[in-house]
């Protein structure tokens, strides 16, 4: 099968690859009708993740199940399934409190690439959920957000306790901080204030929910929030970034007693226990259990109420992935969606 | 009147000061009937935070109002109050939200020094409390460990989330760590973990709760809660020393999914991004809005369902005040009173 491979950084290429089996009994293969490009594949993209050997891309999918092992038994072959990026058992207790992202027995759906004619998804049953039938074409983009950056955006601004009457605020306006202002405003979120400076990423944070806009960043935007909240800060505040400015202005952002979700991965965050201390605000971040949030996600763009896949703004063929990560690196695009 | 002042590390002196008077029509003057050494009158005396003038020292106090100003409305000459060490106007979007710890006007009670005759309280209807009459002389230290320990240390158990069938496990076995463990015992934690090696507050933390004793520290501490939670780590853990040991051997013992609530005041602790990333803990601590919860506080106190005056194991009048704090420097008392 062909397939997305990273050689060093900046060297994407599509190649030939072993077609992906059935290893464990609770394996499933699908036919991948959609992956993308995530954020966090520009990292090694970049080079700021080192690339030591040929890597096989993408965690990000939806398709149609070819062939499931023995003991898989919620999903069958012809289904059509949306799956998170990490594989989880679905039966550990940290599964069953909604956090199947740290499951006991966790399994990264990276490891294989998904950006690929085939994919091998470990913990099937644990992992994959069945929409409720063959999905038109104008949902794919949808389902396949569903399966990391809605479901990320979405549990930021769960952790960031976006509700009614809440005031929330989001830093980051790439496509897990454009879906987190959508899941505040599906939350109830009275006031969803977006952090960004660039006009089209606007444009779409207003049409997700956003009711205002802060251009300024570092201490220039703490401050602007601050002004926006009556002196307070946001009751919750969105980080997804992942770099020491963001955090450090999500948590300076936040009024005491409020709540910062953070889902850009971290890179060279460092925090003092002081600054902490005295923020008194809950923290809670980490990779999304997007598993937990996928029924529910799955119902809302099933009956049309949410619309995710707008972040996709740009559809390249599985061949041209080297120009969808040129693009979102250079910022000419927000996520990439590849068709296979 | 007489009072402590701490002059320089290790030089605790007992002298003549200034009463204290109303400054400001919201401030409230009490005599002072019990007050008491916090851990974090340490940090000076053993000059880890620097003293470079003469100190007034103490924020902890129970006592009579004398005198109030204009504008206080709910305590009144003759009243025996509990108040917070942190002075709160009550008013304040913070502290409507219980994070009086944090009020928009907050002031520091210890600026003036309570272990001393009389003491001046700013804010004083956002502040105290006016317990149901006058105390009988065994409740004075229950109710002024209310006043920042118990208070603490049930922030710090609420942060944890303990609860029904939850185990909590709490780094720290002083007074803030012990009271910890009481709290969690009366929010219902199935099971709590102190981790302590000293007997006689291993004793102490069995008899306010504990259902476990766990000596090791660091990494083999961690090893030590996973063992005893089927390998997931504790549901809620209580921080209540402020160190980076105590810090990660708090979120390294948490189970993914759990909350941490840490309280000791930071010294020198630092986070990556990376392990709070990674550990997807919720983490909450800071200076505790004891306010909020001193009236279920003295509830339990006046109806004798808790006694945690315990904890004081040295009384001593306040001419000895540095007797009382050299004999928590050295570990001999978990926690002085000093009687006015």
């Amino acid at each position: 099968m062909r397939g997305v491979v990273l050689h060093a950084a900046g060297d994407v290429r599509v190649e030939e690859r072993d077609d992906p089996r059935i290893e464990l009994p609770t394996d499933a293969i699908i036919w991948v009708a959609a992956a993308c490009v995530c954020g966090s594949d520009l990292w090694p993209y970049r080079g700021i993740n080192e690339v030591t050997d040929p890597t096989p891309m993408g965690h990000e999918y939806v398709g149609v199940v070819e062939e499931v092992g023995a003991d898989v038994r919620t999903v069958a072959p012809g289904d059509f399934v949306v799956g998170s990026f990490m594989a989880s058992d679905g039966t550990c207790e940290i599964c069953q409190a909604g956090y199947q992202s740290r499951c006991a027995h966790v399994e990264p759906v990276g490891r294989s690439g998904t950006q690929a004619e085939h994919a091998r998804i470990p913990w099937a049953d644990g992992t994959l959920v069945v929409t409720p039938g063959m999905p038109d074409a104008d949902l794919i983009p949808s389902l396949l957000a569903a399966s990391d950056v809605l479901g990320t955006g979405w549990f930021a601004a769960v952790a960031a306790q976006a509700g009614p009457g809440k005031t929330v605020a989001v830093v980051g306006d790439g496509a897990v901080g454009l879906l987190g202002i959508l899941a505040a405003r599906e939350l109830g979120a009275e006031r969803i204030i977006a952090m960004s400076r660039h006009e089209p990423r606007q444009a779409l944070a207003r049409e997700f929910g956003a009711t205002d806009v802060v251009v300024e960043r570092g201490d220039e935007g703490v401050e602007r929030i601050k002004e926006l909240t009556g002196g307070y800060g946001a009751h919750g505040v969105i980080e997804a970034v992942g770099t020491q400015e963001a955090m450090q202005q999500a948590i300076r952002s936040t009024r005491p007693g409020g709540h910062v979700g953070f889902v850009g991965v971290s890179h060279d965050v460092s925090l003092t226990g002081q600054e902490l201390f005295y923020a008194t605000v809950s923290l809670l971040g980490g990779p999304a259990p997007v598993r937990h949030y996928l029924p529910d996600l799955i119902d809302r763009i099933w009956s049309r109420k949410i619309n995710p896949g707008k972040v996709f703004d740009l559809t390249l063929p599985l061949s041209d992935a080297a120009e969808g990560y040129a693009a979102m690196d250079e910022r000419r695009a927000i996520k990439t969606l590849l068709t296979v």
